[in-house]
C-alpha cells in the first residue's frame, strides 16, 4: 500500500463510520421510532448525510487518486482506485444544497406517505411528491451532465446508482422480451393451474415469528450478528457483524412473512459474505442491486421455494403452526407457487412480478426525463395495469400508485433491479445445478452449505472488484439472459419441476 | 437575536444533531444490537464523539462569545451566552490526549470489571482502576485550574459536571445532617416495621410489561413520543419527541420493574417538558442530575408510591397480574415501602439509600483530592458500611466496592446527585402539597395533571436558564434542605402517611 492509497483508505473508512450512524438511525426510524421523533431524526439524518457527502467530495480525494494512480501499485489496488473514483465522481457531481434539500423533502414525503397511503390520499401525497420529483430531475440532470458519455438520457444517470454497470438500453432490451413473453405465459399457467385448497385459519404472529427465525437459521443466518424485526415494508440493512432484516406478519397468511424473511435473509447473506479486508471501502461493497436482488431471490425462490427444500421445511411449518396441518407439504408448495395477477408488487408471484416492475420502469423513466408529470401517474398506472396484468385499480391508489415506498424519497431507478435480479437469480441457480449433482438430495435434508459456498465464491466475496455483468458471465458463462428465467418459469409453473 | 448569537446557535444546534446520532446509537447498543455489532459500533461512536468534541471546542465559539456579549442583547440571550460559555469552557479545558487516554483506560477498566466483579477480584480491578483514578485526578486538576474560583478543591470540578452549581461544601453539609439522623431513624423504622407477607408467585413478563405501560400512560407518558424497552439496567435517553426508557423484568418480583419504569418515566417527563424554543442549546437542557433525579424520584416515590395513587393503581396490578390478588392494595404498599439495610445501592429503599451515597461521596472526594489511595478503598468501605448501615461485607467486594459501574470509567461526582435528587424530590412534593388542597383526592382517582403542570412550570420549562438552587428556592421557598426529606421519611415510614 502506498501512502496515497493509504490516505484514500482512511478517508473512505471515516465516511463509512458516518454511514454506519445513518444506517442504524434509518433502521430505527422504520422499526422503532415513535411518530413524534420524526422532526429531530430528519434533521440529524440530513446533517449526517451532508457530512458524509462532504467527506466523499473532498477535493483531496481527486488529488490523491491522481497521485495514487502513478504509484507502483498492483492490480487489486488499481481496482480499488477505480471504485474509489466511481464513488467520488458520483458524489462530487451534486451540490451540497441539493443533497440536503433531497434529504429533507424525501423524509417529509416518506413520513406523510405512511398515513396518506392508508387514507388513499393521492392528492395530499402528490403535493409532497412533486418536490421530490423536481429535485430528482435536478439530480438526474447534474449526473447526466457530469457523465453524459455513459448514459443515453437523464434517467440512466439515476438507474446507474442502483443497477450500476447495467445500462438502460440493456435493461430495456431484456424487458421488451419479457413483455412479449410473460402475459402469454401467465395465461398458459392460469389455464392449467388447478383449484387450490384454501387456508383461512388464524396463525398466531408469535409462532409465525418463531417459524421465520427457524427459516433464517436453516438458511445460515447468524443471530449473533443480526436480528429480525417487524416493519411496514420488509427490508434489510446493517453493517459487517450486524445485519438487520425485517418482515411483516399477516395473521391469516403465514407464507407472506416466511418468504419475505427468506428474501431478506438472502440480502443479509450477501452483505455478511462481502470481503472482510475491504470493509468500508467502495470496492468492498455489494456490486449493485441487480446482484443484491439476485441473492435475496435466490434464497426466496431458488432455495426455500425449491420443491426439495420446501418439502423438508414443511415439517417445521406443520410443527410451528399446527393449524397448517390441513395442507400437506405438496399442497403448501402449490399454495406458495400460486400464480395470480394482482395489485400489489410485493405480494406478486414470480411470473407476474416482472410486469409490475416494467410498469414502474416505464413510468419513472418518462417522469425523470420530463416526458410525463406527477399528475399523469394515476392514469398511466391504470392503463398499464390493464394492459400488462388485466386489472383495474379503479381509484384505489392504496393498491395502485401509492403502494411503494421507493419513489417517496426519490429512489428512481431502483425498481428495474428487482427483475434483473430475478433473472440473475434463475441464471445463477441453473449454473449451480450444472456443477452440483447432489443439490436435490442436499436440499431435501435442509443442507444448503454447498450453494452458500458457491455463492460466496462467485458473488459475495467478489464485492465490487468486478463489473456486474463480468460477475454474472464468469459465474454462469453468459450475461444476464431472460430466456433462462423464462425456462425456469416454464419448468416450475408448467411442468411442476423444482 | 444578533448575528453573533445566531452564529453560536447554529454551532450548538449542529452539535446537537450529531449528539442525536450518538444518543440513539447508544440506545440501540444497549437495547437492540447483536454481539458481533460491537466493533463497528464502537468505531462509529468514537468518530461521532470526536466530531462532537471538535464542534464544541471550535475557537470560533470563544470569539463569537466575546463579540455577542458586547452586542445589545436582552436578559434571555445573556443567560444563553452564560450557558454556552459554560459548555465551551467545560469542553475546551481538557487536552485531546487526556480525553483519549481516559476513554481507553475507562473502557478497559469497565470491560474487565464485569468479570472481576463476578470473581470478587479486587486486586485485578485495582490495577486498572489506579490508571482511571490517575487520569481523573489529572482531569480534575485541569478543570480546577481552568475555573478554580468556582471550586474549593479539585473534586468539585468533577462534581460540577453532574451536580452543576451544587458545591461539595454545600453537599457535605447536607450529608453530615443525614449521616447524623438517618441511622437512628432507620433503627426506629425497623423496630416498628411489621412482619410482611411474602409473594413467591410467578408473574409473566408480558403481563408485567403491559402493567408498566399502563403505569406510564397513567403518569402521562406519551407513547407517540417515546417507547418502553428492556435492557440489562434501566435507563432513559432520547430527544425532544422521542423519549426512550427501559426497564428490566424479574418473574418473581413485579414491583422492581414497575417502580423502575415509573422512575424512568419521571426522567422522560423532564426531558419532554424542556423549553421547545431552546431545543439543542445549552440553556435548553436539563439543569443538572440533582434535578433530573428529583424528577425520576418524584414520579417513583412521590407519585406512584404515595398511598392515594398507589391504592388507585393497585386495581390495575390486580387486574394485569391476577397472581398478585393474594395481597391487598394496603399489603402491596407495605411491601413496596419495606425498609431493610442492604449491601446493594440500586436495591436499597428510600431510607437507607442516602447512606450508600454518602459512603461513596466521602470516598471519591478524598480519592480525587489525593487524600486517600485506591488501596485504601476496601477498608474504608468496610468501616463506613459498618458505621452507617451496620453491615459487614466481610471481603465480599461483589456486594461492596466492586458493585457499581460509575467509577470504572471515571464518572466521579455522579453519586451525590442521587441523594440531592431525593431531597429535592421530597421538598418539591411538600411545596406542591401546600399549593394543592385536593392532591390526595386527585391522586386517589389517578389524576396527576395538577402536579405535572406544577412541575412543568417550576422545573421542566426552566431548562438551564436558572441555577439549580435558584430553581429549588423559587419553587419551594428555600434551598435544598435535608429536614424536609427527613420529615417525609418520618411521615411515610413511622406514621404511615402518604
Amino acid at each position: 500500500m502506498t501512502p496515497h492509497y493509504q490516505a484514500l483508505v482512511a478517508i473512505f473508512q471515516k465516511a463509512a463510520r458516518i454511514e454506519h450512524a445513518t444506517t442504524f438511525l434509518q433502521w430505527d426510524h422504520m422499526v422503532m421510532m415513535p411518530m413524534a421523533g420524526n422532526e429531530a431524526r430528519s434533521a440529524a439524518l440530513a446533517e449526517l448525510k451532508e457530512l458524509h457527502h462532504g467527506l466523499l467530495t473532498d477535493p483531496k480525494i481527486a488529488e490523491l487518486l491522481d497521485l495514487a494512480k502513478n504509484d507502483d501499485i498492483g492490480p487489486q489496488i488499481r481496482i480499488g482506485l477505480k471504485e474509489m473514483e466511481r464513488s467520488y465522481s458520483q458524489a462530487v457531481c451534486l451540490p451540497a444544497d441539493l443533497v440536503k434539500a433531497q434529504a429533507l423533502a424525501g423524509a417529509k414525503c416518506e413520513h406523510q406517505w405512511r398515513s396518506q397511503r392508508r387514507e388513499n390520499d393521492w392528492a395530499g401525497f402528490a403535493e409532497n411528491f412533486k418536490e421530490v420529483v423536481n429535485l430528482s430531475r435536478k439530480e438526474a440532470e447534474k449526473r447526466y451532465a457530469a457523465k453524459g458519455e455513459d448514459f443515453s438520457c437523464p434517467y440512466d444517470a439515476l438507474l446507474d446508482l442502483y443497477c450500476t454497470g447495467d445500462s438502460s438500453k440493456f435493461i430495456a432490451t431484456i424487458f421488451s422480451r419479457l413483455k412479449k413473453e410473460l402475459p402469454g405465459l401467465v395465461e398458459e399457467i392460469l389455464a392449467q393451474q388447478e383449484m387450490l385448497p384454501t387456508v383461512s385459519d388464524h396463525f398466531p404472529i408469535r409462532e409465525q415469528k418463531k417459524l421465520c427465525q427457524k427459516a433464517m437459521a436453516q438458511l445460515g443466518f447468524d443471530f449473533n450478528a443480526g436480528r429480525l424485526d417487524v416493519s411496514a415494508h420488509p427490508f434489510s440493512t446493517g453493517c459487517r457483524g450486524d445485519q438487520r432484516i425485517t418482515t411483516r406478519f399477516n395473521e391469516t397468511d403465514f407464507l407472506s412473512a416466511l418468504f419475505a424473511t427468506a428474501h431478506e435473509t438472502g440480502h443479509a447473506a450477501y452483505e455478511a459474505g462481502l470481503p472482510a479486508a475491504l470493509c468500508g471501502l467502495p470496492q468492498g461493497q455489494a456490486r449493485n442491486l441487480c446482484l443484491h436482488e439476485s441473492q435475496s431471490l435466490f434464497f426466496e425462490k431458488q432455495i426455500l421455494l425449491s420443491r426439495p427444500f420446501f418439502s423438508f421445511f414443511a415439517t417445521y411449518i406443520h410443527e410451528f403452526l399446527p393449524a397448517s396441518k390441513g395442507l400437506s407439504a405438496k399442497e403448501l408448495w402449490r399454495l406458495a407457487t400460486r400464480v395470480e395477477p394482482s395489485y400489489i408488487r410485493v405480494e406478486a408471484d414470480e411470473a407476474t412480478y416482472p410486469l409490475h416492475v416494467i410498469l414502474r420502469f416505464e413510468i419513472e423513466k418518462d417522469l425523470i426525463n420530463g416526458d410525463i408529470e406527477v399528475d399523469d401517474i394515476p392514469e398511466l398506472w391504470e392503463l398499464k395495469m390493464g394492459s400488462y396484468l388485466g386489472l383495474s385499480c379503479a381509484g384505489d391508489h392504496r393498491n395502485g400508485c401509492l403502494q411503494d415506498m421507493h419513489w417517496t424519497d426519490g429512489s428512481f431507478g431502483y425498481f428495474p433491479s428487482y427483475t434483473i435480479g430475478a433473472l440473475n437469480s434463475a441464471q445463477l441457480f441453473a449454473a449451480f445445478q450444472k456443477e452440483s449433482a447432489n443439490w436435490q438430495e442436499d436440499f431435501a435434508r435442509g443442507s444448503i452449505d454447498s450453494v452458500r459456498n458457491w455463492l460466496e465464491d462467485k458473488i459475495w466475496s467478489i464485492g465490487s472488484t468486478m463489473e456486474s455483468q463480468e460477475i454474472i458471465e464468469k459465474a454462469t458463462g453468459e450475461k444476464t439472459n431472460p430466456d433462462i428465467f423464462l425456462t425456469h418459469l416454464r419448468n416450475r409453473y408448467l411442468k411442476g419441476l423444482y
